[in-house]
């Protein structure tokens, strides 16, 4: 097979017979070199596969045409159709995504953001586990749009799952469920606080308990281990971070000997195509993720035009009631 | 909040009081530049926020270390942890990954790669849907490692699914089955002629029967859809082109009143995360995904440096059998 070197400017500039100087200005200053040598030194380029476009794009504006997308995760199904709407938004408007994973580290994030910042014209962010001062000082650098999590006035892509959770809570106090227990994400997880103080207000209005378990890790192994005391707790419905949780209690609760919806209700605070399958079928939100990644490349396309963001964009989420949540009893 | 734009070349240059040319050999060919204005070109670029570096390095060596990485989907288990690992890989060499999301499309495949070539130092594509003779032109112009397809001697990453599907044939012979379904995946699927050869092989060996059922699409939709016509062909066990496939059959066989294992045994050829904790838990091929991405990427790392790529890498999946597969009847 043939092997294959990346054609540079100074192979150019050697078939050419030219100085690298001279390539490089032929693309990025075309006006300074003569026409004839211009025109051969492009030739010569287009020949040798030497590809300048990017490249010299970015030298005349500043600009790399790429757009970094950063996720904790993609082993959770929040972020695959989050991903695929960013990639497809960007590619709408010329731009390409270079994708990062943190792997659900804050301090990887970290390293992950600080390197991508001097590579790319602008930054999205979903579900960040750094701090605010962090994200603030990122976003003074380089345009900077965040996905589920408010800092101040960042530019940010909101989903407004603290109301979709009370419309779940809502459900079960309406059907008659007066002990609920809500499974809360990662520590320091910035989508609980406002989630939890929802349910609270809930419960409150309603006369009906709350008990919180965790924090845990998103995973399906954290969240079977934590059924152990979720079927301790006396409550008659659950509530779950994510799918991974839920996952996790509905296996972790059958070992139990607890039976899903009989003797708990179980909903998902966000949504996986299998829960339409599963056994019972799982009431869920079903999050805006499409939108989500069209609004964010949106808001980091005007920021890259130098005009305002915008205020942040809040999407609702749509509760699916499933087999998995009935009666108490 | 603070409006931001990319620091152009230009802006440099206003405020250095130079050229724009001046600022760029400042970067590209510093020696042409006088140290004193150089030195402070460059001070006045870093205050500013200019960030040539990736440009510049494009520039002076033809690469730009950004890798093109092309999967079909992240909606199936299999690409989310593929492109984990090639992210992970690629970052271990300072390079970056360029995502791209064909949806299932060979067309739009082929237009992303067409893109995608002319902007990065090299490509990785997962299970292409594109015909052998445009990977092949692709190969010529730019580094090229194909996973999961084999085209002619193109550098590629194989995961040997026809012996792990055999493998699972072989479990399912072996408890006394004689009546076998294989659900195929999408039309033209370059996995399936093989897998349907090893199992014609081992059906043959056996004096088993192999019913092949689709093409399909590989989505639980229309996984739920072809339960009609398994739950009518006869069989004792069926074998699914993958996860999403292999769920469809567990809800639409369920919805056709035929019973996961006590009436039909299911298996999948690869692997979800999920089918540990369904009901009953699914037997299933694990494939080395992560094996798989590091391959990948130490190959196209090996036709960058301008070395041989190297033979085919082959990985073996694994089979792991559980609940829903057992001896017929």
């Amino acid at each position: 097979m043939r092997q294959q070197k990346s054609v540079s400017m100074a192979d150019v500039a050697r078939v050419a017979g030219v100085a690298k100087s001279t390539v490089s200005r032929a693309f990025i200053h075309p006006t300074l070199v003569a026409a004839p040598t211009r025109e051969r030194i492009r030739r010569i380029a287009d020949e040798m596969g030497f590809r300048p476009s990017r490249v010299a794009r970015a030298l005349s504006t500043g600009r790399t045409g790429l757009l970094g997308l950063v996720v904790p995760t993609l082993s959770n199904p929040f972020f695959g159709p989050l991903v695929a709407a960013v990639q497809q938004a960007a590619e709408e408007e010329d731009r390409q995504i270079v994708l990062m994973i943190s792997e659900l580290s804050a301090e990887r994030e970290t390293r992950l953001i600080e390197r991508l910042s001097s590579e790319v014209d602008g930054l999205i962010v979903a579900t960040s586990l750094c701090g605010d001062p962090f994200l603030r000082k990122v976003a003074k650098r380089i345009p900077l749009v965040l996905v589920d999590r408010r800092v101040g006035r960042l530019p940010s892509v909101l989903i407004d799952t603290p109301s979709g959770v009370a419309a779940i809570a809502d459900h079960l106090i309406g059907a008659g469920h007066r002990r609920l227990c809500y499974v809360s994400g990662p520590p320091g997880s910035w989508a609980d606080a406002p989630r939890i103080a929802a349910l609270r207000g809930r419960a409150e209005e309603s006369g009906a308990d709350l008990v919180v378990a965790g924090p845990i890790p998103p995973t399906v192994d954290a969240g079977i281990e934590v059924s152990e005391t979720v079927a301790k707790a006396g409550v008659t419905a659950v509530i779950g971070y994510n799918s991974a949780t839920v996952l996790g209690l509905l296996h972790g609760l059958g070992t139990q000997g607890v039976r899903v919806p009989e003797d708990v209700s179980v909903a998902s605070a966000d949504d996986f195509i299998l829960f339409q399958s599963t056994k019972p079928a799982v009431t869920v939100l079903r999050l805006p993720l499409e939108e989500a990644g069209h609004a964010a490349v949106g808001m980091l396309a005007r920021l890259l035009r130098g005009e305002r963001p915008g205020k942040p964009v809040v999407l609702g989420p749509e509760l699916l009631i499933r087999e998995s949540t009935r009666p108490p009893g």
